[in-house]
Order: structure tokens, then C-alpha cells, then sequence
């Protein structure tokens, strides 16, 4: 195993950092390592937040689902899906393009995370430790005044960066599933009941399958986060959905 | 700067791959990769489906806007956003959980992407090169069944892979945008006329803004490839947008 694999296996998420800064040389070598990643047509769709007023990562805290440690983020990165810009780049050359549609907005979204996880492979070789909040996505309304993000910008992840504490650095990453349990050869292929318990025999313990399940259902997909990603995500795809030559008056 | 940065600065896609395969231990060392990737609540919300099967290559490389080569990948990667498991594995614990919504496909989107860029890198560090097909969002109908992918299945990405060739490794990396025209301070900004222009001028040359943009507007953005992806990125949406407690006959 080389180094660049063995640092992909040891990377885990970070979320207690020290208050050692992050400095200008490590951040723009992370940012610029985000932006050399694949692209589609080389067209970087997406637009870097670099959040550094600190009322704003507090305020950002509470809305991702009040998660205290964001705020205390020695980096704070969100990577939006830009459907708007390359609209203002065509009406620049005096184009009248069609609207940004959903799959435009999901090659957005695409863009912007394999930006991403370069961001955090850069940084965990810096020594920097990241965690990405998904949670961005909740509170549309509030995070769009926020971050003023026009319709056609979707935020699709938070990144919070810092030096990692000892605690975090010795902290055990958690096991992932088989790999034969993600992989599929030619077709999907649903898994058998036997399969599904085999899988999660590593992880429920004592508890077993089925309390162990309903209570992690009961914290995540289940909980009021959850369905206000789901609400707020309603929102964000609106405006990629409405038809060609429907008129303010008729929606 | 570091190995490892170093390696994300200098990866570019390879559409052109030599005859050399794959190992089974390099394939191994790839895919490993991917599923050490950070997701949301250790849940990996995607499934990769590894193609070996020729027939379906080919197939593949004519539904994604006809791109022969990807019909040569030495390895064929596709990661699926996939909200279907978890629903499985609610219900085998006996649970009866809500319908996927927008913002689980998208959590799941963003899992598939990260474990996809991680696969990237790693292949790079081994010397095998990569380049990701968007293209796999389209034919939705077609792609569903040579895949058989259940409805709240999304192939968000596929990878093909391979040795390249001396003229592939030998090729300039296309130049990205300055840092400061992808990174905004604290809140998004709109761009001025100057900046829009500014930031094509090595990429235009003779041409012009205007010309350059048009022509590559009707290449990409009006072309009838990515309308494709827009209808078919609406048909994979739909069970997502579909409301509790709608029965079958109303819909």
C-alpha cells in the first residue's frame, strides 16, 4: 500500500480541533488542490463560501442542526452547486440561454463534491483535519439570505477544517461494511435478509438487529433534521423544475 | 508542496488507455478506497456496480453519448446514490419508514461522489488512470433496465479506468480558473462584465468572448445530450418529490 492509499484508509472525520490556526500557505494549498480536481468540460460549477466572520459560523452552527464545534471551525468552506454563473457567462456574450434544469443542477453537485473531498484529502496531508455537514442543506430560507445565494445556487456541502486534538488523532475510524456488501458485478442486486443482518452483526452488539435499527432510524432518518433536509432540498430544486416560457403570473 | 498534493495537482481525466489490465489487487486496492471514504452517519448511501461484462460496456459507452472509449475502460465503475437499501434494511427490522425525499437522494448523491473521488485518487497513485462520465444521468429508462436499478436507485457517476497511454500522460492539463474567481468571501457575488471577461481570456484567444462562448453553448449546454440529462434527471427525481400517503391509483 502506497502513501497516497495508505493516508485515504486513515483518514477520519475531525471534530474537536486545537486552537492552532490554519495558515494562509496550508489554505490556499487546499483550496487550489479542490479546484484542480475533474470537472465536467472544465467548467468548475461550483462556487467556494469561505466563511471567516465568526457570527457567521455561529449562526451557521446553529442552523446545521446545532452542532456547536462548526463554530469553532479553523476553516469553514461550503461548496455551492453554481447553475447561475455560467447562466451570466452566456447572457455576457449577449445569449439567451434555456433555464438550469436538474440535471444540470445534479453535474453542479457532482462538480462541487469532487472538489471537496480533494479539499480534504489536501488537508489531511497538511496534517488538518476536516468533517463535512451535510446539514447545509437544512433552513433554505434562512441560509439563503445568509450566504445571499441567488435560485440557481444550491449549497451541496459544509466542510469544517482544524488541527485535530489528541483525542480526535487516537480516536478508533469506524469500520465500514464489506466490500462485497457495496459492490455489485453488472446489475444491482437487493440483499437478502440474511445478508443485511450479517452486515450490521459488527455494529449492533448486544442490542441486536432490530432494536439496534429502529433506534438508529429513530435518530436519523426519522428525526426533524432529517425531514427538513428533505423539506428545505423541496425548495432548492423548485426553480431547476419550472418549465420554459411559463410566465411569473402562471406559477 | 507534498506527495500527496502534489498527485491532485497533477491528475488529468485519460480517455486513452493502453491494453495493459488491471490487477485483481490494484482493483481491490481502488475500491477499498472508495468505501474509506467519510458518509454520512457511516451509512454509505450508495452502491458501486463494477461492469465487467463487455456486452454491457459497449452498451453503456452508446448510451452515454456515444463515447466509444468507454467501452475500453479496463475497469468500469458506477456509483449509484442509493436510498433503496436503507429502506430494506428498515423494514427487515420491522420498521415502516417514510418514502427517500430530495434530500436523501442528495445526501446520498454526495456519498457516492466523495467514494467516487477517492477511487480517483487512488488509481492515480497506482498509475492508472480515470475520467468520469456525467452522461451516465441520461437514457434513464434504458439505463434502469440494463442496470436493473430499483426507482430509488441513482446512478450519480460512472468511472472508467486504465493505463494511459504515452500520448494521454504526455497531454497538457487543462488551466483552471484563478482561485479568487471560484472563492467568494463569506457570501456569494455576482460577477461584473470585466471579471466574466477576464477569467476566459486565456481559454477564448482569437476567437473572442462572444464567439468562444456561443459555440460552446451549443456544444454543451444547448446541446441535445445535456436536455437529455434534464429529462432524465426529472424521471429519476420523481419518486423522490412523491408525497406520503398517495396511493398508487391517485398518482
Amino acid at each position: 500500500m502506497n502513501e497516497i492509499i495508505n493516508a485515504l484508509y486513515q483518514r477520519k472525520s475531525v471534530r474537536v480541533f486545537t486552537d492552532d490556526p490554519i495558515t494562509d500557505e496550508d489554505k490556499k494549498l487546499i483550496l487550489t488542490s479542490a479546484i484542480q480536481a475533474p470537472s465536467a468540460g472544465c467548467q468548475l460549477l461550483y462556487t467556494i463560501l469561505d466563511i471567516t466572520d465568526q457570527i457567521k459560523k455561529d449562526r451557521l452552527a446553529d442552523l446545521c442542526d446545532h452542532q456547536s464545534f462548526i463554530a469553532a471551525g479553523q476553516m469553514v468552506l461550503i461548496f455551492c452547486a453554481d447553475c447561475q454563473k455560467w447562466d451570466a457567462f452566456y447572457k455576457e456574450a449577449g445569449i439567451s440561454p434555456r433555464r438550469p434544469g436538474a440535471g444540470d443542477l445534479l453535474l453542479a453537485v457532482e462538480d462541487a463534491m469532487i472538489a471537496a473531498q480533494n479539499a480534504v484529502v489536501a488537508a489531511e496531508s497538511l496534517g488538518i483535519g476536516s468533517c463535512y455537514i451535510g446539514d447545509i442543506m437544512e433552513n433554505v430560507e434562512e441560509i439563503r439570505t445568509l450566504l445571499a445565494l441567488p435560485e440557481y445556487v444550491y449549497p451541496a456541502c459544509m466542510l469544517v477544517f482544524g488541527h485535530p486534538t489528541a483525542q480526535q488523532q487516537n480516536r478508533t475510524k469506524p469500520s465500514r461494511f464489506d466490500l462485497s456488501d457495496i459492490v455489485c458485478e453488472n446489475a444491482y442486486q437487493a440483499k437478502e435478509s440474511s445478508d443485511i443482518r450479517r452486515m450490521f452483526a459488527g455494529r449492533t452488539g448486544l442490542q441486536g438487529y432490530d432494536a439496534w435499527m429502529q433506534a438508529f432510524c429513530n435518530r436519523k432518518y426519522e428525526s426533524a433534521f432529517s425531514r427538513e433536509m428533505n423539506r428545505s432540498m423541496e425548495i432548492y430544486l423548485k426553480p431547476f423544475l419550472e418549465k420554459e416560457g411559463v410566465s411569473d403570473l402562471e406559477k
